[in-house]
């Protein structure tokens, strides 16, 4: 390999740690490769030093893979069709006329494609950020096990291969460049003998089946799917293919919605059913889609090849205040011990109107805010980049069917009106203060933009959620009781169920120097002392309207000891201490540029969990520059 | 006239008031009339004495009326193409078998139809709250001026006859019911020699042009339309028409949208071409409208007839507390006359995220909230009906083209974000208080739901707007200079323009018993400290994006003296003292149930007024019954 390449090696390693993690890869050992080789002519190059830049560059905007779906096997544990990798390998002929770039991309595959399967190839432009830079792309077909030709159709504007023979020299239309190139195939096939199946690890079992908005590239529409394992199934084609019987059949249209209010709209009993006909159409024992390999190839995607969108049109967004450890936490630290919590917190589940517009989802960056702030009470205020910049480990959950305005929810009724739940880091940012969080300065920063009307500019630039939706039906086995409630709230408020949950949540923070996450907390939500529920009721009791896709979060989890403080703030006591980050000897009072912040959740089953996926954003500096510090003399 | 009847009218009389008092009534002397008898049959009547509640309730379920387009006047000095008045007298039939009512509505009309002209008979059951009890119409024609035959057709499930001979009997269809009726046309026309023009008291002249979303019944979809004089042009006909040129025509489908998000996303060079183009329709020198009769028939209806819809999706909606004087206000009878302002108040236009879903439009009752208080400190919180309900006297603007998040919208770009304002009443409860809001009191309520994060259920039961927005380009011929502001704010906050506008507001407040709406409160928008451009630009300043369609509210709007407060609470400060309702004899600390608050607004220019109709809402009881005084013993 070219030593000039090492830019680009760099760079395309840092892409793929981004995008890999998140989901869990299937075991590759024994699996079919398929080894794709094209070809990227590079236009405008009359320096070959330029080659490496250009490379990385062009790595940066696109990526590509193989897609193999296996028709004939029925050995899947839990409907699984195709496990995914990819490995890239790159050199470069420079030249004086023209520069070409080869790259190599070995798939690994299980079982592996017989003669009368599908292998698409992915050109995922559409999730080019720039204009692609793809000029010529040419591939060969040989084989080192089954051989096949190459018989071009198209879907979605992805090109598909048949393997059905030799290889042979094709052309293709990129239907969504609307370019023709001129292709050679080389498939390399190897068998070997492991199956694919959902990993234990994996955060969603046929047991979760939570939903989401998805596409595969940005000229999709995007439409409702659930995820099982590392693939999608993508329920606009379930629906198509008329699935959905019941009363569903009358509402199918809801899973080719961008957001998931219509579905969440849809009530419980909808929910079930919807449930029941993916558990059933995923399960090894039905055929209806194991064996029908066209309409699985088109209802299956690899999570890591599609875009995850926020999974609802969020029409408001509350967040409650909900932990009795964070609030006391914070009472403490602002007014001493003695005053942690105000006399109002055990009586009212206290929440405030949030900004539906900040609502982000997982892998959206965070910029630093700006914000005024008065460090000096003898000077005037100034406007500064914030200091201060926290996560706070959260979990929401989204409303199902609405009510009319002053028409209060009853607590017996609650639960009918929470759809699901997702994981939420609500960033925190204090640009009201230079310096940390001391006693000496909470009076200061307690005086200034909260009072009297609560939380604005601080809380308003960005909140990130998980793009799974997890169901109450995929939580139910993992029910708790909540904390006992002293005193007893009054008789509106009054939770006789049990009414939490028992979900590990963990927050990692990833800096620019450390090669992986280090955990700084694990915290669990049945640590929260009101409950959904209550809050929602308690939303409703004056006759506010909820609707479908509203928004409702827990406020900062935190837990008994300081290893499950949901907050940095919490961690190091308000700045007073530091959280020492060991493998790259940094520390920490509030988050830097460049930290990325991690919130993962999870139930434990016996083999199996009920993972939320991960809820992660990276902090990026300020763009705009600090404006003025003082007024105009 | 039957003495029976006494309650029908009372009944009607009330409705038209309701109606009619939005939208100035066109001259009504030398005009045409059109006179339509109906008969309507009451089925399941066994008592006489039943006749006089039924008919009640029927005609509060329905209205009725005629409309006439002209199309051969070229005369209308502002496009104004027919007016519009409606009287009704009725008297009843009851035997034995069946009962019969007679109605007679006038309407008039200048110039008068002749006789290619069409007249429209409209029967609203579109609009009905209920099954509509109309069994069978009937109704004759004969003239006293030009006489015609009737000739049915339909448009818009509306039933439509041309005025064309002689009485004759006809059959129709009403679309709408599905319903077949015989019918006997009675026509008298009259003809005047006055001409239709918009009223100098007219809140909607051609200056003015205010876009609204509106339907004429409930089975048409929604769209965007322009209210002029007693009308609305609707712009979705007009866009079909191709009279939307350049660069609006490749957005004409804005105008078939339900809301005005789109249309506002468009930009000012958009919404000043838009402008122009219904500015040149509607002038009298212009004939593509003017004499094209079924053009202008489809194009055109009365206000009264129209159903009016929030005029925007909203995102979200803040609001902002930018008025000195009812801070001051507010913060003396909390505080104390030497701390009424907190210390931040003249350096951030202090807001708060309000809730969107509970925004609505101009005519929603609003029910009385419920919620939880501590009046006393020794004992435990409470949960019960509100007492003290405010109105609140606001100005709100919608945000125009949105900003990306992290991106901050500078002062001199403010104004393009601002597509144009309605009126406000954030009605106001105060749960958690018995009593007024005495010194003592407010102590306690402070301690209450606002502490630490603001305000929640005490501010989510309901906000009403205007239907219609009135663009920065109607006001700009208002616009005037803010107040000084001292301390100069911090630069990024400077406004140095003349960014406010010479809007008068007034508060009304019609009790059950009084006969018309007594005037509570006149005051200004010109008294506001912080513009709409400080609030727009603090509010982004932090990196926080606003979305086309987003709602930015101005807080309470109070002038210098107690005449001009914008809120009961100010007026009766607090409580101690009363308002009294001259005309009923009654007082008012508070609201009570009953009460309908309406507020108006207006530019006063030479011989027009550029209006903003009316905002009103009427409070309903509390239907929860008090849930519990005490917690679970």
């Amino acid at each position: 390999m070219n030593s000039s390449l090492q830019p680009f090696n760099q760079s395309m390693t840092k892409c793929l740690l981004f995008i890999l993690p998140l989901f869990a890869l299937a075991s590759a050992a024994n699996s079919a490769f398929i080894t794709l080789q094209y070809k990227q002519q590079i236009d405008g190059v009359t320096n070959c030093s330029q080659v490496a830049l250009l490379t990385a560059q062009s790595l940066n905007y696109c990526y590509n893979s193989i897609r193999y779906t296996n028709n004939t096997s029925n050995t899947y544990s839990s409907g699984c069709s195709g496990a995914y990798n990819t490995t890239t390998y790159s050199s470069n002929v420079c030249t004086n006329s023209s520069t070409y770039l080869y790259y190599t991309t070995a798939t690994s595959y299980n079982p592996a494609p017989s003669g009368s399967d599908l292998v698409q190839m992915v050109f995922a432009n559409g999730q080019c950020s720039g204009q692609p830079v793809w000029t010529q792309i040419s591939y060969g077909v040989s084989s080192a096990g089954t051989t096949s030709a190459c018989q071009p159709t198209t879907l979605n504007g992805f090109t598909t291969l048949s393997v059905m023979g030799n290889s042979s020299q094709v052309r293709f239309v990129n239907q969504a460049a609307g370019n023709i190139y001129s292709v050679w195939a080389l498939l390399v096939l190897l068998t070997f003998s492991l199956f694919i199946q959902v990993h234990p690890d994996s955060d969603f079992p046929i047991q979760n089946l939570p939903y989401g908005i998805f596409s595969r590239n940005t000229h999709e529409e995007p439409r409702v799917g659930v995820a099982i394992g590392d693939f999608i199934l993508d329920l606009s084609v379930i629906a198509d293919a008329g699935f959905f019987g019941g009363e569903l059949a009358h509402h199918s249209r809801v899973f080719h919605q961008k957001s998931l209010n219509e579905f969440m709209a849809l009530g419980r009993p909808a929910w079930r059913e919807a449930r029941a006909i993916i558990m059933k159409l995923l399960s090894a024992d039905e055929p209806a889609l194991r064996d029908h390999s066209e309409l699985r190839f088109k209802a299956f995607s690899p999570i890591s090849e599609c875009i995850l969108y926020i999974p609802a049109n969020i029409g408001d967004y509350t967040d409650f205040y909900s932990s009795k450890e964070h609030a006391s936490n914070i009472g403490t630290m602002w007014r001493g011990k003695d005053n942690a919590l105000m006399p109002n917190w055990l009586h009212i589940p206290i929440g405030y109107h949030g900004r539906s517009s900040s609502v982000v989802v997982s892998g959206t960056p965070i910029r630093r805010p700006q914000g005024q702030t008065r460090p000096n009470e003898n000077e005037p205020p100034v406007h500064v980049t914030c200091r201060v910049l926290d996560f706070e480990v959260e979990t929401a959950f989204f409303v199902g069917p609405g009510n009319n305005m002053g028409d209060p929810i009853n607590m017996d009724k609650a639960e009918e009106h929470i759809f699901g739940m997702v994981l939420m880091n609500d960033w925190s940012g204090d640009p009201r203060s230079h310096f940390t969080r001391s006693s000496e300065a909470a009076r200061d920063i307690q005086k200034w933009e909260y009072q009297p009307l609560g939380p604005f500019n601080g809380k308003n630039f960005g909140t990130t959620i998980s793009p799974w939706v997890v169901t109450l039906e995929a939580l139910e086995p993992f029910r708790v009781q909540q904390p006992k409630q002293d005193p007893t709230p009054l008789k509106y408020l009054v939770d006789e169920g049990a009414s939490s949950y028992d979900i590990h949540l963990r927050a990692s923070v990833q800096t620019e120097k450390s090669l992986k996450p280090q955990v700084v907390s694990n915290t669990n939500f049945k640590h929260l002392y009101w409950t959904m529920k209550q809050q929602l009721v308690h939303h409703t009791s004056g006759g506010c309207n909820l609707r479908s896709g509203d928004l409702l979060a827990s406020g900062t989890i935190s837990g008994p000891t300081p290893d499950s403080y949901g907050s940095l703030t919490e961690k190091t006591w308000g700045g007073r201490d530091s959280w020492k980050v060991e493998e790259v000897n940094e520390e920490r009072k509030y988050l830097l540029d460049g930290d990325t912040v991690i919130i993962e959740g999870h139930c434990q089953g016996e083999g199996y969990r009920i993972g939320f996926g991960k809820c992660a954003g990276k902090v990026v500096p300020a763009t705009v520059k600090q404006i003025i510090n003082a007024p105009l003399s």
